[in-house]
């Protein structure tokens, strides 16, 4: 089963009262009326051996990535969260003291941003560990989609991308819930994701749902350190992911503001721009412009 | 780790502020104020070789499950569902087919009640099914909860209990949320739970959240064809679990009204009585009252 095959699928079989749910599934929130108000949605798996190493990372970092992982799907949407939940599924062997630090960890995510955990289920079983949070919030102006990028936006991101999984930030990430906040409030952005899966990727989900081109500039795109120590950084700044980093698209105007501002604790970049049309490019630094995959830039080799 | 000691051990850690959280960890759900509403939230997993067996009963019957729990976690409350969110963990061999089996399995569960699925996450990896849903809903008039059982009151009981996991009936059950609102629009339930891990536990539970006592009668216990057939009958419907069905108090008064009007599909059936004091007793066909544990009765042999 490939994801968005079969995210793709699920939207097919899914005719949702637009009234009672104005974003179903395929944004990083849903988002539901509720009484006078709109509620985002956010779910989230974190598991052993994929989205972490329990034996390397131990169990409050588990518990920190679950809850950070949403927190940041609640910043891509320009909301602030309200409260979360959380499953344990305990692997055999699990200790209190592992079961007490998954909980330590989803409550320093959730302390730092005012998310308490109201609620959970425990089950143990004989497999690995896997945690899920759920968490809900609401939107601080209207919600930022992935949908609503226009020709003309510049694109931008928060941080720096890449090598998060050999750096182990994407353990340690701090959700941009900040940075989100000061958007909305000064910024205008039209089109926001979080990349988690890469910024190739992550664009490419704009493209798609805003029914725009993107084009990239290269030698713009700001790099970690981490990154750039591997074999081939901007390979690992597009593709690597986990970078929860804020991507965004906003009016040129709005955007020179906000790059002569720079107001957050990391540096925004501008790295592209939308245009009418469909896919993402890449300028690179030789001047030629490339088609972008989902899956990154690939050097012909 | 123990379940409750653990959730006892997350309530002693967890400070909320009742005025936005009125009832956190150890309910059938969480209460959460969200704008001017109370907000119902639960959250549920299900793995394979844990509530089910995803060899015996497939992918649709375990999409069921889960989402069937979580909408008999909003009846408890007297609640009515509003939407779930859902997570998959694919295992290893899947095919499409099983994912479009989980979504219809959660559909077939969520149409019945008017509950869309509007989110969700995928990920695949090299251990067992486990699904989780999250769900949330709305109170029908105020919350029901377990705490709030009162001397004097009458213990009832829906449809009859033991022998889910012989029958199968753990993988159809249908969640009591016409029944919840008839009892809440008519009856003024004064505590309620489903019956997940047992009549015998879950009773525990009011008594304890209520601080009361509870007797119950041993011949006026509803006890299924399975069970009958299971070579202890009284066991069985005490410590089977996985009946999701009602138990709750109300006033003696009501609970006549109700016990005559019988207006369920299912029966109604007054099982015991609350009254000052702590823990659950249990009086016997011969006349005796015996103390009855969480895990059930057991006979001495």
């Amino acid at each position: 089963m490939e994801e968005f095959t079969f995210i793709d699928w699920i939207r097919s079989q899914t005719a949702l009262d637009p009234a009672s749910v104005p974003v179903g599934p395929g944004d990083d929130c849903a988002v539901v009326r509720f009484g006078g108000d709109l509620l985002l949605v956010t779910t989230d798996q974190c598991a052993d051996g994929v989205h972490f190493i329990l034996a390397d990372c131990g169990a409050e970092a588990a518990g920190y990535k679950v809850m950070a992982r949403s927190l940041s799907d609640i910043a891509a949407m320009g909301g602030e969260p309200v409260a979360a939940v959380a499953t344990v599924a305990v692997a055999a062997g699990m200790t209190d003291a592992d079961g007490k630090a998954i909980y330590h960890g989803l409550r320093r995510a959730g302390d730092a941003f005012g998310c308490p955990i109201v609620g959970g289920d425990v089950a143990a079983w004989a497999n690995p560990l896997l945690l899920t949070v759920t968490m809900w919030g609401r939107p601080i102006a209207a919600p930022i989609l992935r949908s609503t990028a226009r020709p003309g936006d510049v694109v931008c991101v928060t941080g720096a991308l890449g090598g998060s999984l050999a750096s182990g930030r994407h353990l340690s990430f701090t959700p941009r819930l900040a940075e989100a906040r000061t958007l909305v409030d000064r910024y205008a952005p039209t089109a926001m994701i979080d990349i988690s899966d890469g910024l190739a990727a992550d664009l490419h989900h704009i493209c798609r749902e805003s029914s725009v081109r993107v084009n990239l500039t290269a030698a713009t795109i700001p790099i970690t350190a981490a990154a750039a120590a591997s074999p081939d950084p901007l390979a690992a700044a597009l593709s690597d992911g986990e970078d929860y980093e804020l991507l965004f698209a906003l009016a040129g105007e709005n955007a020179e503001r906000l790059l002569a501002d720079q107001p957050f604790d990391v540096p925004v970049t501008r790295i592209g721009g939308v245009t009418e049309g469909a896919g993402a490019t890449i300028e690179m630094a030789d001047g030629a412009t490339r088609p972008l995959q989902p899956r990154g830039f690939r050097h012909r080799t």
